[in-house]
């Protein structure tokens, strides 16, 4: 502690000026938004900078109020006075005249203007821009006439050992990504310490030796803006290069396994900006992890190998183009997520357990063993790239990026120790839910207020100059130098303030990498710490990461969470030695362990695969059952006051997602109210005319086909729709229409001649960016022609009647991994469709102790154009 | 080595006397086959023998060449000229003279006798004797009411509540049931080494002393009498007591888990044959494990505390009324097995594993938290228990009954090592084949040749002797003294003839606990074992456990498995030390893991769950990858041979499970062809004489309900039924007809009213014993009322089109847990039915290398009666 009188005022002095920004950015924010009329200095500015850019897309988490943008529609048995005018084209029938079509929308645009909005004010939504996954195989024609092919099983073998080969790739090319970072963040800790803080702190120590003067701010300038530019790299990848890369990403893979397509979720770009952007998050300090985005990479890497090519630089390998549709793709991505999690903390059946958890709504079993082969490679290749870089190759002892350690000597818990497991099990729970719900407020505030680029950017850095700043303040505040080796792992000599042969505890905690500091935590012998030191820390870090977590920069809760855990679990553990002197077998290294498994299990209330998670992180079975107790109980306490923080972004985010069982107290609501009666079906034979105008004035994607369609007898707006012969997708037509599958004449049999030309191929390789109508090479005489839906259509999709309930509804969605539910009458004519948002619609809810159920609305996002 | 010369020739001898007994038995077995027609002295013993007992019936194995006695059905979209002519009721409609019936039955028997048999002789087939559990919801009007009362949310509460302390006690009783086997066969040890071996040596040596005449033959009998006694016990409980409490209870409770109710398999009596005879097994020395058995005790521990009552006693707690249907004791079945598993283990996150692996098929995610609880808690009290017993009272260290001990030194693996282990792979997927493949085998000659229960207990007898003989054989013939100290993990000093601070290495394999010798192979120093001792200990292992895996005594394949492969990969590891003498860091433990691994993962062929069971139980983490690469390699190469030894032994026993996946290349087999078009209808209100001659005459479990029957129109021999109402079952009608709800009125309002008196908990419990029609108290007007079935039946079953595919049906059948799937024409008209049996009967093969769907018949077996 040789300069701190010199300094220490000046860094009271930098801490309050922190404090005081922050607290005028949020006090600013929040008066901006009262009185939006008064227009201050500082709003000049700030409107000033918000109008520099407009905002990017935002796919999972919408920004601003903005509610008003958006029409309401709520589906059901009737007809929806709020739904979306052009899908009045259903009750226009085949046979009826197409041009009374714009008359109808004239009158539904008059009677919407003189709407007023529900009394709701703020309700619930789901947004409709998310679309399912197309899991289920459309089992047409060309795909049953595929097996009669006399090499179909050498086709069947041939796939079969090229999912084993794209695992294989999963696996290594994850690794590669987690190690590089890994790599990237241990040259960035090299640069942080040997030359900015060592070097001018020599330099400095010279100069005072010299001089007199205290220079210790050029070290803190320089460590600040070091952190800064790299939170601000991060920052800028996310805010204007790949906005779907901010956070952990988890929530967004859980949305896809869920079913969920998510834009850009899976893309080159969004891995390039993940992948540099946590190695810049992590490696400017802030209390991040790069863990959760090693999830989200495994997954990007899965869809891309499985792919075969590669949409942002336009280059197409022809590899695995039998792998080019959701099926696959949703399978290749849970291995990848499996894979990530392998890497990332040496945890091969955590993460298939993670896969498994998210995605086993609906699951093919062969899949798992293969997930597993993708995740034991990854954590296989990561072990072997860190051995090397290590300097100890060939010896596998470096099983993922979060390494935390063994415990050195064996180490046994008693029985009496249970009650303070769980006692360190209902804190966690407390912890996390309180976290939870800081950090919910914090995302909606950020959702209203802090909406525009470079708002986004400022609290970004404005996050890491605070973190660097409390890291300096308390290693100043708290005098914590122990000699050197009473700490058997710590790593980095840091030295700083400290005599010779001493180190700081507190540099120990918050300048290592998180994860040494979790191993250290872990590890270190029990005097190690000064108890002031542990508060000062876990109160700081919770902070910290609370404001750090929904940045716009990549970054996972999970290391962050275990550390503020770790921290005060150590203190219980310290705490218990000094009330039980007597007792033997304490060491505050365990409780360490089960207070960061139950923080971190408080936040995120991951139940089975968080266990293996963490057993297999500390490579320790011994602790297995204290986890699991500590994360159960965690898990109760946190469910009694809210949600996980993934699912709470995700509603946040109103994707809509099926969770673990159906609603409760719904077995009363039947298909007849969940589903969308204003459904728009097809006949077998239809003019391409007729299609085109479909797939032009609505946005459905799957449009069932019904043996006829015929002007309602009983006076109803929807016509009378015939028996289920199939369903169609939208982008079945397409392929349809640009493959110039039509006849002139109604029957003629050059139909199915022309059929021939089109493959399963064709229809199995998906592309969604081929869905530009505009660009159909389609005349004016083609329009005429007659297409047949037949061969491609799926011709036995499942139905239920309108008396089937909405758990049985949601088992079959869940259960089989379905987009479109028919709904049919006793007659099997088509009355209406369940969608997976429809069923999604349906949540339930604890009011007063009673379970009710709430039914959302679906928000149609139109363009502010 | 002190008494070997004296009684050489006498153990010498006693090995002859045994080859000569087994090769008499099997000699004879084989000519009383072929040379049925000449009875010989022995014919005439081995017949009184047969005729002393009739068989007991058999669920999972049945005995016996029977094909003779069976009717053969195959259904299929045409009238099945085999089928059981009671079947011919479905077409009379309900309008028609019930009374043609008769004449036609006597049409048919008479069509039969003239049938010549099938050309196939010896064709594989499903039993039809195996019933589907009822997992799907019957959610009728009663199920829909239930929602509505006032106080429903609690009664969800309390359900949920109880769930969590049924789960909690499956755990305790489980561990309960682990912990008394090993408690009772660490006395049997003790009564075996202590009494007999010790104490009977130490009397001997006296005589020798004192005598000069060697009394070896006295200890030697003692202790094969002890064998068998204790064998013989086993033997008795399986044959004569619960016969499906024999063998590991792993495949049966697969098929549960899958889905099919095989009968008694969760029952008390099951439980005591099951513990007591494990015990006794394992305590007579028979090259068994426990842990296999103690998966299946936790089922039935799971059944029978989540019923609240027990069949065998006839006692009625009144608990947990709601959890007695086959939907929630499957689940609590799945949380016992993983209750099971980790109490044999110490693996709670194998055991959650395993029931996914099994039971994935169809699932309730919050299932796997509340399994996973079990498990924990299941776990957590083995360990509680052992720990106490073994006088270390409070200290959690014993984690489940095989314990394989710590490596002590903490242990790395090398890069260049992965090839061995991927050899040690292979080699386990041939060995695993070849045993596979010779237990079949065995199978199949026990199936044919022992099947009578005198023989089979003779042959449960004779294994005893001969593993016994065996050991002592070995004992003497292999001189493999080491000093005491150099194992430091052996726990019985078995000097026997050693010198005096010596012990034999030969008789810490043999006479140890199988869990011990697998530690000691495990963790003891390079030089404990001679490589001539591990050579024949391997190979004679290999063979006892062959012959030993299907006696009629309960024992699992896990630890024998496990043992052959630690003594032939120790072998292994101990060639590379050397091959290469100068390469560091070989421990022969290491490679000893990865054989055991490799020996077991070959014959079982269990994926992700296995590797978290052999991580567990070495509680160390650091082999995971080595453990898991040599099981995918085993695996694979095993399957390119044959199927694991559980899916062989469900294969044998014809029951009707469904795969992973839908077999390959029946795209074009349509739901037409799966389908059983004899299906028997009803109509919503029909008389009760109808329903009872309908229940009489079928063995039918689910009857469709449609709005009418008519006679064919088309002239076909099936009436023409109406729309699909709904779908009722044998259960829910004896339900209504035992509490007396029909009314003399077709249209009787009282009907409604009288409904009121039955309410959806009568429902719920079912009960499969109450299904006698005798015992309904009907008089014969009572005959003549009208039931209404509309309150009762699941009004909205799942139905596919007649031209929905194989896989299609499959995916559903597997997704959704269904047990009957209806049928329908494009106008919702009932065309027939599927069963869980009839998607079972098309099973894939491979044949010239191309996939070929095989068609089984099911067989109907007739009571010999």
């Amino acid at each position: 502690m040789i300069m701190i009188s010199d300094n220490l005022a000046v860094f009271i002095a930098a801490v309050l000026v922190v404090v005081v920004v922050t607290a005028a950015f949020v006090v600013y924010c929040c008066v901006k938004q009262k009185r939006r009329a008064t227009s201050t200095c500082l709003d000049i500015i700030f409107t000033h900078l918000c109008k520099m850019s407009t905002p990017d897309a935002e796919p999972l988490m919408r920004r601003g109020n903005d509610f008003g943008r958006r029409t309401r529609t709520w589906s059901g048995g009737s007809i929806d006075p709020y739904e979306d005018p052009v899908s009045g084209l259903e009750r226009v029938s085949s046979r009826s005249q197409l041009n009374r079509l714009s008359r109808r929308r004239r009158e539904d645009e008059e009677r919407l203007r003189h709407r007023t909005e529900p009394p709701v004010v703020r309700r619930e939504a789901l947004s409709s821009m998310y679309e399912s996954l197309n899991y289920e195989i459309a089992e047409n024609e060309l795909y049953k006439a595929e097996e009669k092919k006399p090499m179909h099983h050498l086709d069947l073998w041939r796939q079969s050992r090229n999912r084993w080969i794209v695992c294989f790739f999963i696996g290594v090319f994850t690794a590669f990504v987690a190690a590089s970072i890994d790599i990237l963040l241990h040259y960035s800790k090299t640069i942080k310490f040997d030359i900015i803080l060592r070097g001018l702190m020599d330099r400095c120590d010279e100069q005072a030796r010299l001089t007199g003067a205290a220079c210790l701010w050029e070290v803190e300038a320089a460590w600040i803006v070091y952190d800064c530019v790299l939170v601000g790299i991060a920052a800028f990848l996310v805010i204007w290069v790949s906005p779907i890369a901010g956070g952990s990403g988890i929530p967004q893979i859980k949305c896809y396994l869920n079913g969920v397509r998510i834009p850009n979720v899976v893309g080159l770009k969004t891995l390039v900006a993940k992948a540099v952007g946590v190695a810049c998050a992590v490696g400017g300090g802030l209390a991040a992890g790069k863990e959760g985005p090693m999830i989200h990479s495994g997954g990007v890497v899965a869809a891309g190998v499985s792919q075969g090519k590669c949409a942002l630089f336009g280059c197409d390998m022809g590899l695995f183009k039998e792998f080019r549709n959701d099926r696959e793709r949703r399978d290749f991505v849970s291995a990848g997520a499996a894979a990530g999690v392998a890497a990332a903390f040496g945890a091969p059946i955590g993460g298939t357990l993670f896969s498994l958890e998210e995605g086993a709504s609906f699951w093919n079993q062969n899949l798992t063993w293969r997930m597993f082969f993708s995740a034991m490679i990854s954590s296989f290749t990561v072990n072997w790239i860190l051995s090397w870089f290590n300097g100890k190759s060939g010896w596998l002892s470096w099983t993922g990026l979060a390494n935390f350690g063994v415990f050195e000597k064996r180490q046994e818990y008693n029985v009496w120790e249970v009650p303070f497991f769980l006692m360190i099990g209902i804190l966690g729970g407390i912890s996390g839910a309180l976290f939870n719900y800081l950090n919910t407020k914090l995302a909606e505030f950020r959702k209203k207020y802090v909406s525009n680029p470079w708002q986004r950017l400022f609290e970004a850095l404005l996050v890491a100059a605070v973190s660097a700043f409390l890291a300096f303040a308390t290693l100043y505040i708290v005098d914590d130098c122990k000699p050197i080796g009473i700490s058997p792992n710590h790593t980095q000599v840091t030295q700083l303030w400290c005599k010779k042969n001493e180190y700081s505890a507190v540099a120990d905690l918050f300048f290592s990498m998180p994860e040494e500091s979790v191993k250290n935590l872990l590890h270190s012998p029990i005097n190690s710490y000064r108890t002031v030191t542990l508060i000062v820390f876990a109160i700081e870090y919770f902070v910290l990461t609370l404001w750090t977590f929904g940045l716009a920069v990549p970054g996972g809760i999970f290391i962050p969470a275990l550390l503020t855990g770790a921290a005060w679990g150590r203190l219980i553990g310290i705490a218990i030695e000094e009330i039980f002197p007597n007792a033997t077998g304490i060491s505050p290294g365990k409780y360490a362990l089960a207070g960061a498994a139950a923080q971190l299990g408080g936040i995120v209330r991951m139940t089975i695969s968080l266990t293996a998670i963490i057993i297999e992180a500390t490579k320790d079975i011994t602790f297995g059952l204290p986890i699991m107790l500590v994360l159960m109980i965690a898990k109760w306490v946190g469910d009694m006051f809210n949600e996980g923080i993934y699912d709470t972004l995700i509603d946040l985010a109103e994707v809509p997602v099926l969770g673990w069982h159906p609603p409760k107290m719904s077995r009363n609501i039947l298909a007849e109210k969940v589903m969308r009666s204003d459904v728009i079906a097809v006949e077998p034979r239809i003019r391409v005319n007729r299609l085109l105008q479909i797939l032009s004035t609505t946005k459905h994607h799957g449009f069932p086909v019904v043996d006829r369609i015929e002007e309602s007898t009983t006076n109803r707006e929807l016509p009378d729709y015939g028996h289920v012969k199939g369903i169609i997708l939208r982008e079945q037509i397409m392929k349809l229409l640009r493959n110039r599958v039509f006849t002139p004449d109604m029957d003629s049999p050059d139909t199915l001649a022309r059929q021939g030309s089109i493959i399963l191929a064709d229809f199995l390789e998906e592309n969604h960016d081929d869905m530009d109508l505009k660009s159909l090479p389609l005349t004016y005489e083609d329009e005429q022609c007659w297409v047949d839906l037949t061969p491609v259509m799926h011709p036995h999709p499942l139905r239920v009647t309108l008396n089937a309930s909405l758990p049985f509804v949601y088992r079959i969605f869940r259960g089989l991994g379905l987009r479109y539910l028919l709904v049919v009458n006793d007659e099997n004519k088509l009355r209406g469709i369940i969608t997976r948002k429809d069923v999604a619609r349906f949540k339930e809810r604890r009011h007063n102790n009673e379970y009710v159920i709430e039914e959302l609305y679906i928000a149609e996002d139109q363009n502010p154009a």
